[in-house]
């Protein structure tokens, strides 16, 4: 059985925010602060050199807490965040920033440390879903939705390939790779992202991870822009489509 | 000077519907029942084989007005709704349904057809601008928006590219073919939607289209399905695109 282990709580705007750690890997839980009314559960992942207070993220849960009263709960990724570097993480972050510096592509690299990091994020996921399903204000039968772009993406796929308690994804961002034969084992509605100007991932490739989801509802979001480009207002997209799987109308005017 | 002349009015559930013709070219006008508030105008063309007061159209026109206060204007297009059908019109849908018969591909008939009706539209579309900036409650130097689908687009490009009181658009589902070199003259944000699996049109020419406009800010919205099973909540997608644009919040939940 996964521990959790709530570390420290504060509150803010509306916000309950409760850090924690699983089997010792740390995360954060945020959730409406007005009561412990049981509601869905998002899991976002975030993305590469990032962590899991990353204003990325912690914006992105705002936006579901205040729009429809989700929880909304991120782990730090392997190597990142408060999380220690291996001699691994370390040679692979030097080969991609010496592949940067060198002008060559970077998505040889991120694609096989990625993929590298997902395979130990994956479980971790897993046994912090197992955790938070105990807590009451979430329970072991509600909807639960996973939001992750770039490497979020990366971590994302397999595992919402290998999880059936998650009932709507939003990904995008990323190589197919090592991702599309995953990509089609996910049925569920997904909501993927793409910019059209991506320095990184060739329209080809953004399009065919894409094509691969055996989903029978899903929506490709393009917009114009290069890779970092991604606009704001695809967040308000993604807490819509998680409203709209899950019955919640949003409350925001967006 | 276009002469606007009203031919009938009456007002249900908070919306003013006022019939009109400009040179005797029948339209629809939806505006705010709550009054005579100056606010942008969103100009709608309907599809092929339709008309101007379609439930695709009325509906996007309930969803502007209850969600942002715009007015709302549609057209009938040559050889539809109220108008009469040319000769050339009834030979044009006669190909149209024995290629269907046939099981031929319809997109060479409906783009060369379309396309007619496009150059008899397109000075049709901006005598009603003309008129329709007389009056007050919409005036000459509010922003303009257009939205339009299938033959709303093929109508739609070719004015949006000759008519820079149009500062943002909404097209989709349509062939490149006569119209990826007017949408290259389009700089104006745009939102464009695509059905992934599109039975007339094929992924490569509906991303050319998309690809055409050379405005810095463009949204590509794909869809899981069939060409005409584009989802209705991207009608609501568009309501924001254009609140987003012209400063207005969006009132209703979504």
């Amino acid at each position: 059985m996964s521990s959790l282990l709530f570390t420290s709580q504060s509150s803010s705007n509306g916000v309950l925010e409760r850090e924690f750690t699983v089997d010792g890997v740390p995360g954060v839980l945020w959730s409406p602060a007005s009561g412990a009314d049981r509601a869905p559960l998002i899991l976002l992942a975030h993305g590469g050199g990032n962590h899991k207070k990353h204003p990325a993220m912690s914006g992105r849960a705002r936006r579901l807490i205040d729009g429809c009263g989700f929880h909304v709960a991120v782990l730090d990724a392997p190597g990142h965040g408060d999380r220690p570097r291996t001699e691994h993480d370390e040679a692979e972050i030097a080969a991609l920033f010496a592949a940067r510096a060198a002008g060559e592509p970077e998505g040889p690299i991120v694609v096989r440390y990625n993929d590298h990091l997902a395979e130990l994020a994956v479980p971790e996921y897993r046994a912090a879903l197992d955790a938070l399903q105990q807590l009451p204000e979430i329970g072991a039968d509600g909807p639960v939705g996973f939001w992750g772009i770039n490497m979020g993406t990366a971590i994302g796929i397999p595992f919402v390939a290998s999880e059936p308690r998650v009932r709507a994804a939003v990904f995008g961002q990323h190589w197919p790779d090592t991702l599309a034969g995953k990509a089609r084992r996910i049925t569920v509605p997904v909501e993927f992202d793409l910019q059209w100007d991506d320095e990184h991932i060739s329209r080809e490739e953004g399009l065919a991870l894409f094509d691969a989801f055996a989903s029978a509802e899903k929506s490709l979001h393009v917009n114009s822009g290069k890779h970092k480009e991604l606009p704001r207002f695809e967040a308000d997209s993604a807490v819509r489509f998680f409203a709209r799987h899950f019955g919640r109308p949003v409350a925001t005017a967006a």
